[in-house]
């Protein structure tokens, strides 16, 4: 079916970008070959993988080798062309939110398919965008970028809102997915384009120690 | 009714003191309010998340809004008063090992009620207790504070073995609980006032590569 | 059964010595007894553990007490030896070797009894093998050092896919895991001897900010 290959299309765009981003951090690192491939391999299905560890179901990459496939493909990519990576940033900064926008709106679909409620839906839309990363972030021992960054996992819990509201006026299915793909994609692009952030919280202590 | 109801209470007192000391934390680090309820969150539910996986059910803050919002009310609190947080202090500390005592209980009786053994349970109560502190500690970038401090998920276990000795004595499950959890909490408060900690381990090698 | 008894004994060996690497490098950052016996049973439990929980089975520690009881005779045993420890590196070396090989063997193993096909089941032999040291590295707050050394992790991929071999050949079970667990047992031994390593990627960007 036509739809279908166009989510699988695109998908395979979001887990190669991913997969490209956790491998050039990995890079930046010193890390070899391997360790970049697990680096981007975490990142591309990790968000994915905590998700269906929360709804205990098979996570989506040990029934389809396309995730493990295409993380290779995106460490050649960097091996052969790491050079001219840079001139292409903004192309794979456009990857990078179509993956956040996808992976949101699958991570929603898979969770309501299974009967649970819209605010858990939520969580795992904006896991399966984002959780990914942080592991990255883990992996390299940096403090995760999306809890200091501008607007990025905020994004996914908007187009969550955005799904639900459209289904509270009962539109279509696939068109609540739409709208929450959109919304996810160009509060992105105008959070970045414009350097929109979330407050800071105020520090007025020294650190508790708990 | 009335027990449930006072169990209820106590969890919720307890997410909050947890959520608050993640929130607290992450505001040190700088991160933005996202960054600070996902650290929040993940120091008040990540304990029972990771015995919720372990023991193959749904994690409780799946079935039960009440973390997601009360996660929210701590962070509205650090918000709005963050300045006076340093004089609740005390208060604060108390609400935390309020927190560690149910968290070890819960734990223990939902890996007893699924029919685990007591070596299991006690894990399973000191993972509650004591692991979302680690989580905590992962996502802001520090070695986990309780491997290194004084008394703190020792308290759980030694809670738990406490549990254990009361059931071998032929006492009610309710009454285990509270030993239990009494237990816990003094033991906490003992080793805090008097500064007890545990031996450091000798290190007479470098570390090793392995 | 004499087989069964004998793959116990080597487990028990892996185990310990998983264990022991995991207490050791606690203690070189000045962790308690609690803090060391933990770290060092998340590096003897770790890959098994994610393992069992991506496979949606009963991770194996909740069911034998030996993986519990075999990481306190480690940290007893460096709290007792702790000064002698480094002239036994190379035993320790080899246990290690043995204990890498092994957990090969039994992920792998595991995953094709449960139905998996091969792919999946390399994966799950070398997250059995090697995933333990990275949560380790995590724990102590280090980069993963298998992002970044000399073949290791290499060395359970490619066992693995002497077991597939192997096996496409029409050999028995028993003798494919033989050869796996040897192959990765010379691989690991030869590429320490001979300071193999896999190439470093090209970094020729600044880190890319996702």
């Amino acid at each position: 079916m036509p739809t279908s290959t166009f989510v699988q299309i695109l998908d395979f765009i979001g887990t190669f970008a991913f997969a490209i981003s956790g491998i050039r951090m990995a890079s930046a690192r010193r890390f070899d070959w391997f360790g970049a491939y697990v680096v981007g391999f975490a990142t591309a299905i990790g968000g994915g993988t905590i998700r269906d560890l929360l709804l205990d179901v098979t996570p989506m990459w040990l029934t389809n080798p396309m995730y493990l496939l295409c993380t290779g493909v995106a460490l050649l990519w960097v091996i052969l062309f790491g050079r001219k990576l840079v001139r292409l940033d903004i192309t794979f900064f456009i990857f990078d939110t179509i993956g956040l926008a996808l992976f949101t709106v699958v991570g929603m679909g898979k969770s309501l398919a299974l009967g649970y409620p819209f605010w858990v839906a939520i969580i795992m839309g904006t896991l399966t965008g984002a959780a990914g990363g942080v592991l990255r972030d883990v992996f390299i021992n940096e403090i995760p970028l999306i809890f200091r960054k501008e607007i990025y996992a905020t994004a996914c819990v908007l187009g969550g809102f955005l799904y639900w509201l459209c289904d509270l006026c009962g539109m279509e299915p696939y068109l609540c997915q739409i709208v929450c793909g959109v919304g996810v994609f160009i509060t992105r692009i105008l959070a970045v384009r414009y350097r929109v952030g979330l407050p800071i919280l105020p520090n007025r202590d020294t650190p508790p120690e708990k």
